[in-house]
């Protein structure tokens, strides 16, 4: 059977129509526009699986069920999704509204975990029963796998990785508490350090590459600068490269998967951001001596969302 | 059918026969004595069994298994117990030392593991599908149940809860590494904060106690202080229980248990300890609105470990 998978953005859709095996057939995208409201949205939706299917050249009979990678969480006792910050949406009923223009089971996770799902089942995590993903991109995200399953907990609200506390007096972090993890892993950390280094080292490369750039400073900018040896943009990778691990360290002792693999935006920048890793989680880890996750890159890119979202089972 | 549980401490073997619903039907103890190496150990372990079989009037035949929880982890790809740090000893075959003995199956735990696992037999977390035990004691330990089964990773080190750094740049830790959780939440912080509170507020309860204590400090002294208002001791209890509230937040972020029990020495504080760390959660955790993990104390006490030893399986 084919299943559909939905990654719900807070600017884009994507839907693609999937085998079991994890191939997309066929893939269909359009703008979220969230401020048009979860019903609208919702239409939206159904409108790209019906459009993925007809460009398949296959029949509503031939889809088993649509699954839906989300910015937040799902309330599982409600059905309900609480939060969708990134989209401005609240208390969200996104099954019930799907339903109302495709009948067929409607299943919902945090777009981290569906993309976790998605490395098992195509990816780099392919063969695995336990792994997580950590997705460093503007936040950190995170899903996790155990025993083959995406695992969310009790209450639908486990696996938050970018909010597990490293520093508890440390930076203040947008959800309100201090030295959450992504304060340190993310995207948003390497541009907010590589701030400072460019007020500190005007003469230095990232200085530089923020005037050619009308003053925006990237994450990718400020990789660049370390991978040609610029003094400043070196130390603070050096010092993100720790603190990625002190994180990993932490998911290792909570979780001990198999594999880590890292996703998002940093993780483009590739052995230059995986050696020095894989360097020093040992450094971190309580057991030295035993066997741990291997720390890996995510393979799948920007298609981990659909397929993961199609692979999502009751 | 009956199962055997011993609880392997640095100092004493604690040994019961234990009926399927937890209860303790007979009871044997006697000293560890580990200078004297694992093989005799182990063969005190297992004449504590006989012995305790003879104790209850049953025989080798109505014996199903023998569990056992030790201060470590067993290498399960080995089934060896690399680290029983406490016993000075290393690579222990264990299991196979007890089998010398008595033909029976051996299942061996961390010892938080399993009062992890008797709490949901016959203590506060009868009834529930996930849990996570905190013990504080001279360290902190946990145990994990998800979906009901003693979850230990892939390769065994998962739940190593005291050593999950929420301050990268804190208190250095025995392991090593620095501002571990159990640096903040074990009885030994109450006992360093309480020191330093002693030297700074020397007309103090704390320095009080201490004298009168041959200049001994305890962790029930500084709680003692705490309780009856000495200023310098509520104000390290106020702090003691925010850090040890962060770290329930990780704990919550990270697995979201139905329940968190805490345990250990420090649990003995009882609601002055439980109610304050009930009022901060809240503000550390990131979903604030959805339901999360109650906080409960632990109710087995010393017979956790021998019970939980026995519920263990394969």
């Amino acid at each position: 059977m084919l299943t559909a998978g939905i990654d719900l953005g807070g600017t884009g859709i994507k839907t693609g129509i999937v085998t079991e095996a994890g191939e997309i057939i066929a893939k269909v995208a359009c703008p979220t526009a969230p401020e048009r409201g979860p019903e609208i949205v919702a239409r939206d939706m159904a409108q790209t699986v019906l459009d993925a299917l007809a460009q398949a050249g296959k029949t509503q009979d031939e889809l088993a069920s649509i699954g839906i990678g989300v910015p937040g969480i799902e309330d599982p006792s409600r059905g309900i999704v609480p939060f969708l910050t990134n989209l401005g949406w609240h208390e969200t009923p996104l099954r019930a509204l799907i339903q109302r223009h495709i009948d067929k089971p409607v299943y919902i996770a945090n777009d981290a975990t569906a993309a976790c799902v998605a490395e098992a089942v195509a990816g780099v995590t392919v063969g695995t029963r336990s792994s997580v993903l950590v997705t460093l991109g503007t936040g950190v995200g995170g899903g996790v796998l155990i025993d083959g399953k995406p695992f969310v907990g009790a209450h639908g609200v486990a696996t938050e990785i970018g909010h597990i506390t490293i520093k508890f007096d440390g930076e203040p972090c947008s959800c309100g508490h201090l030295g959450c993890f992504e304060r340190y892993a993310s995207a948003t950390a390497l541009i907010r350090e590589g701030k400072k280094a460019a007020a500190a080292h005007p003469e230095g490369q990232i200085a530089r590459a923020m005037a050619e750039n009308r003053g925006e400073l990237t994450a990718k900018m400020v990789i660049d600068a370390a991978k040609i040896g610029d003094p400043a943009a070196v130390e603070l990778f050096d010092r993100y490269t720790t603190w990625l691990a002190i994180g990993l360290a932490v998911l290792v002792n909570a979780y001990d998967p198999e594999v880590i693999a890292l996703g998002g935006g940093v993780s483009a920048a590739g052995d230059f951001l995986l050696n020095p890793v894989r360097q020093k989680l040992p450094n971190h880890i309580f057991f030295r001596t035993m066997p741990y996750a291997r720390i890996e890159l995510a393979t799948l890119g920007n298609d981990a969302g659909i397929i993961g979202a199609a692979m999502l089972r009751g």
